[in-house]
């Protein structure tokens, strides 16, 4: 692209390095805030920046947080001997949108994905391995996607923590509620057939 | 959306004011901001502060522009007596990259939409009127998209300017080269044969 003016173009370079957004939704974007009243830029950029440099993660679910401890490891009510692990915050507000679970989380931050160079030292799991050897946590619970970096990233912290013999659990796998049988992969099919459960439990959701 | 912290709900809330972003797009946004290090946001955030405070559009053609005349209006080799009338930069861009036209560009900065608010004051028409008026331009081209608020603005524009007796012309509508006829609407391949031209002339680009 030529642009006329190099403030816009580096504008739209920048934008363009986030994910998803090329060149020309980037230009569209940059055209849009150059429309609208400088306010709207600056409130924009201010609430970026403050997002990056004031960030805080909860020290002990490494969720992100405003305080030191995050609301949920803050609340009595919550069952802190359940852990719950999840890739990252998107993950948490789904479970939470739930209401279905009473335990603690603990974010790991991604995935184990040798292609994207992220090994298990970028990850946060050498700070659940040593709340599981301080012997805090009674059931964790894998909730990451099952993909291949997923099962890796369950399977390695497994492998981990397997000496300290905590329960460990997975999330159900299975056909989504509303979903058609006919529609559905072989494999989640087959998978739900396996680890059926009594009928009475499906009644308490 | 429950967040966990105040700055990411601000963030989210930010982006997701950019047209064709939503609050999930705004939060994996955000997500990837923070997963970067913190000198990515601060360009990104800089590169827009810049755009929206320093921007200048250029006196004659009203194009974004770095100096007070843009590179087209300052050319002597473009031709100042035919300008083409478009709706933004990006149309500027889209008939430079043609390498097809050695006259000069006005940039309305819209069109006439009174559904979003926008009158003929909010762009720069009367600029336009007034160049015609000084008796600078012999040959006007219209090429804002055939929509109904770009073929309102034509209209407008041409009642304003009727009085000064210039050429006006429009860009051709038609079928795109290596469209195939079936596939073509009722309206542009009736234009088409309306509007042919003689054969002499499609071998020249």
């Amino acid at each position: 692209m030529d642009f006329s003016s190099k403030l816009l173009e580096n504008a739209v370079n920048e934008i363009s390095q986030l994910p998803g957004i090329g060149k020309r939704t980037a230009l569209r974007l940059a055209l849009h805030l150059l429309k609208q009243p400088e306010e709207n830029t600056h409130a924009l950029t201010e609430a970026l920046n403050k997002l990056r440099n004031k960030i805080n993660f909860c020290k002990k679910c490494h969720n992100i947080s405003d305080s030191v401890l995050c609301e949920i490891c803050q609340n009595p009510n919550r069952n802190q001997e359940i852990v719950c692990v999840v890739e990252d915050v998107r993950d948490v507000m789904a479970i939470e949108n739930t209401s279905q679970f009473r335990g603690v989380y603990h974010v790991l931050g991604g995935k184990i994905s040798p292609m994207d160079g992220i090994g298990p030292h970028d990850l946060t799991i050498l700070a659940l391995v040593e709340k599981v050897k301080a012997g805090i946590i009674k059931e964790l619970i894998f909730a990451l996607s099952s993909t291949m970096e997923g099962d890796t990233t369950n399977f390695y912290i497994f492998k981990q923590i397997e000496p300290y013999k905590i329960t460990t659990t997975t999330i159900a796998r299975g056909i989504a509620v509303g979903d058609e049988l006919e529609f559905a992969d072989e494999v989640t099919l087959g998978r739900s057939i396996v680890n059926r459960i009594p009928f009475e439990n499906s009644l308490k959701v």
